[in-house]
């Protein structure tokens, strides 16, 4: 399925299950596809920054790609293709979408500082992949260190007819959603899809602010499902109810480089993953902080059910 | 009070009082400092980043400084000293001993990289400010973009016996604190004070690591010092459970270059600052901001009742 | 005098002259004055990057400005007054503009990332020190890490009457003052001054692209008066031939870092100041690289009797 | 040819050729290592930083490796295998050894800080890419913002028996050099080869303090020849006569951004390569550029024949 710019929902962003000897775990992978179709996924992301993409083998990216798209692909699939040159965006991003993925992922590289310099980017990148190719700004300045401004992004969109989704990540975000959606409002931007990251640690309000819904990892998918349909819903408070009710682990998750550990520990506690590994170089737990997330499951649980395990 | 490194507890990082047409609000810093005193705060750290130092005349800081130290003498004053050069740390770090301040706090420049860069200039600055004043050694990558590894971080406490405290503000942190504390249980590191920031979004989990209390804002510092005493008193899930309560708005608070504004909106509404004003340049909270945090305030005191405005 | 859109020439970035125990050595810095008046330079910049500025008490940085105006108060007197906050920013501007400084130069903090970031930097900045004083952009990405495009310094010049000049710093940045000459013959920016930076090291082609001279230190600041000169009375091949005798020495101070203990010894050596000291944390020269300049000295001396020392 | 630590003299870093359409230019890449090999080169670098290795197709690098191999076998060829993972690192490394490279080349990730994050960042590369492997620790900081210290460099190579060349590209790195050679004097650090970078800016000096030789790129690399053979004969000035001669070309060609575009014109001037066209995104140079290029060539031709096209 074709990522378009009515898409909306929550996309996890999909971790890369590996077995403890470093080997992708296939087995897992496709029952992560199938647990996130199960749930109410309206697509995925694959090859993302927390899908420990630089470490796989151009094989195993593509292997990923399609079991993905077999096991979702009525659902889009967004694939990660940001790179250090073009020639291996372009090529990762043509054969993807020839094994059916929905449209592709691109971030800008780090030592970009001016406005122009941002948009000139874009094009250059449209300009590598094709203009056929549906594609997701990615702005996320906490560890990309490319700042963008509403009217730069207003500038991206307008000017690349093929850019149908802003994977927001802004940190803070939530008055830029509310640019954004202005500038809409007034005719001087074009609508795309808006869905959100930073693990939604501000989902709550993010949706109240006109975001479409979640494309970003937590390890409970769910409660992103829930917020956003409740949010879509009209009912304000139990959106916050579940929300609250995940924020202790969501916070605990959302930490810089030993986020991917604590979330691939508890995918692997829910049955979800067979294993917590990484791929080296990766960061694991310690006794310690394990026991923390075992704490915060066990106090989740008595809110949420699903947090019972 | 001098500060030493049997510090512990909550030493609230205080905003600086402004009227709304840009002038020092002298009452409502009084009455600030009156209010941390009263809530059991153990001190306080004025002119720190978000203290907005940069913006005041030298005889504004030194006002400041007199007006904690008067209402608060026989807890210790922290004074943030940090400057672009030595000239103005060493002098205003002298000035504000002289008026009764407790220690200093030192963050390091920026364009620091190497180990030996980060622990050359504490050493710098102690033989700028002299070796008899107590100093906080400021940990805060995040913003500072410095890395300090807990080894450097020992050097730097070891080299120089006038440091008494570690404002830990690393994100992710939690082990780093349990790393100082191995050291010092291994006998490679003297003791010192650990006081956790990042607005107190880890501080349930940093109290059981191993901190000695928060050096933080909050527009609620009585959460912290909750959360500080119970844990102390071994009371986990009771700390939690405040904890847990707070987070949701004490997230909204920690967003960057926002959050400021959010802490003085709340401060205002509970009466303590009487305009939650920023010298310019500042930011402001939007209708929708403030609605929301009016929000959070709602759900809030339906579990803390100081919430209730 | 009061520097203005018609400056031009050569205004040297005037070290600040010490003496070996670390205190300002104020007979240097008389003697610097007048052998900058004495060769012909149109003006001088103290408190510069390369000024030790954030090294002086206040009381220091007043009487350099002092002894400036007293020294060459008929050229114009440009005053580094770059700050980490605007209050501070205000109080020296106004200050040394009241003792008889020409202007004031402004570079922005280095944690600036977009256009409007830029451009809002600078309104700030002129609202704090007030429309009246003349100021100088200074442009300079290699070490602010700031990046100003033709178009943003555009906005600023555009926006802020005030701005009579900017310091081109940029590298490579040849084809920026072409843009921005264009954009003054197109009619879309007001004509200022443009001096160029960098230690002189593009100064040859700079001149030929449209700069009105140079804003930058180089221990024989005899050169760039020279190049400026042949390079304005249409002597192409002589300017470039001193500018090339030069060269080798001028890369040689031009190493960041080291560069100010070069040009401090070379200025030692040449009787300008009595000592090569920087006020601590300074860098020295090994003996390696002392012999080094010196080896430089010698055969800069075959072209240029002035390095005969 | 193996790379070992025995390693001297020069080493270009080949730029790729291309067509105006943007293919590879296979005929002017065979005419460039013939061209290499011919004015007495020592080895080549392929796939460097300035080799525009981002834009190129897995194959097309495979491809420039086996041309290089095929023209210079008998000398050794660096390949640089910098990527953002290992697995590509890894692939790339074992590929271009088994068609006959000497050894590759690991810049750092920029986004490393701490000493012991760089040692272990080398450490993991190793480990991808087998400790068969010769390879060359790349050290600049300019462009890669990574800082590293003599200390840590000497960690690398003692832990690393593979490490068989530093490419020492610091700046300033006078010292730097003096240092590890009197680790070497010393007996804490194994000796390796320092053959230095930055366009050969700084490479007369850089020979007095110890290095091997050149690897870096400049379009006359007979130049760095000559520096290299006359300062290792003793003869300093005539050494320095050469370098200088030449010094205002490589200053103009060392501009980051535009220096591929001068280095390409020229070699396409010196009928070298067909083409001065950069694969897209590139930067090409204005007619004023090239007006200015060819006057320092004209220039240089007074000094050097080769220069006179």
């Amino acid at each position: 399925m074709r990522l378009t710019t009515q898409a909306g929902g929550v996309y996890p962003i999909a971790p890369t299950p590996f077995t403890p000897d470093g080997a992708v775990d296939w087995t897992s992978a496709d029952r992560l596809f199938d647990y996130y179709a199960g749930i109410g996924s309206d697509g995925v992301t694959v090859l993302g920054i927390m899908g420990e993409a630089p470490k796989l083998e151009p094989e195993e990216s593509i292997g990923l790609v399609k079991r993905a798209v077999a096991k979702m692909g009525d659902k889009p699939i967004i694939v990660g293709v940001s790179a250090p040159g073009f020639a291996a965006m372009r090529s990762l991003a043509r054969q993807v979408m020839d094994l059916g993925a929905g449209g592709v992922m691109i971030a800008p590289p780090t030592n970009l500082r001016t406005d122009d310099q941002i948009v000139g980017y874009y094009a250059q990148a449209v300009e590598a992949i094709g203009s056929d190719i549906p594609f997701v700004i990615q702005d996320y300045p906490l560890t990309l260190s490319v700042v963008m401004t509403p009217a730069v992004i207003r500038r991206i969109i307008q000017d690349n007819p093929s850019c149908v989704m802003l994977k927001h990540e802004d940190w803070p975000g939530l008055e830029k959603i509310a640019t954004l959606r202005r500038f809409e409002a007034e005719g001087s931007l074009r609508r795309v899809a808006i869905l959100t990251g930073n693990g939604g640690l501000f989902l709550d309000f993010e949706m109240e602010r006109g975001a479409d819904g979640a494309n970003t990892g937590y390890a409970f998918p769910e409660m992103l499902i829930d917020v956003v349909r409740l949010s879509k819903a009209g009912k304000r408070d139990e959106a916050h109810d579940i929300f609250d009710a995940h924020l202790p682990l969501a916070r605990y998750e959302q930490q810089q480089g030993v986020g991917l550990a604590v979330r691939k520990y508890v995918m692997a506690r829910r049955g979800i993953l067979a294993h917590d590994a990484q791929r080296k170089p990766g960061s694991t737990l310690t006794a310690a902080a394990r026991a923390e997330v075992d704490y915060l499951l066990a106090r989740l649980a008595r809110h949420d059910a699903r947090a019972a395990l």
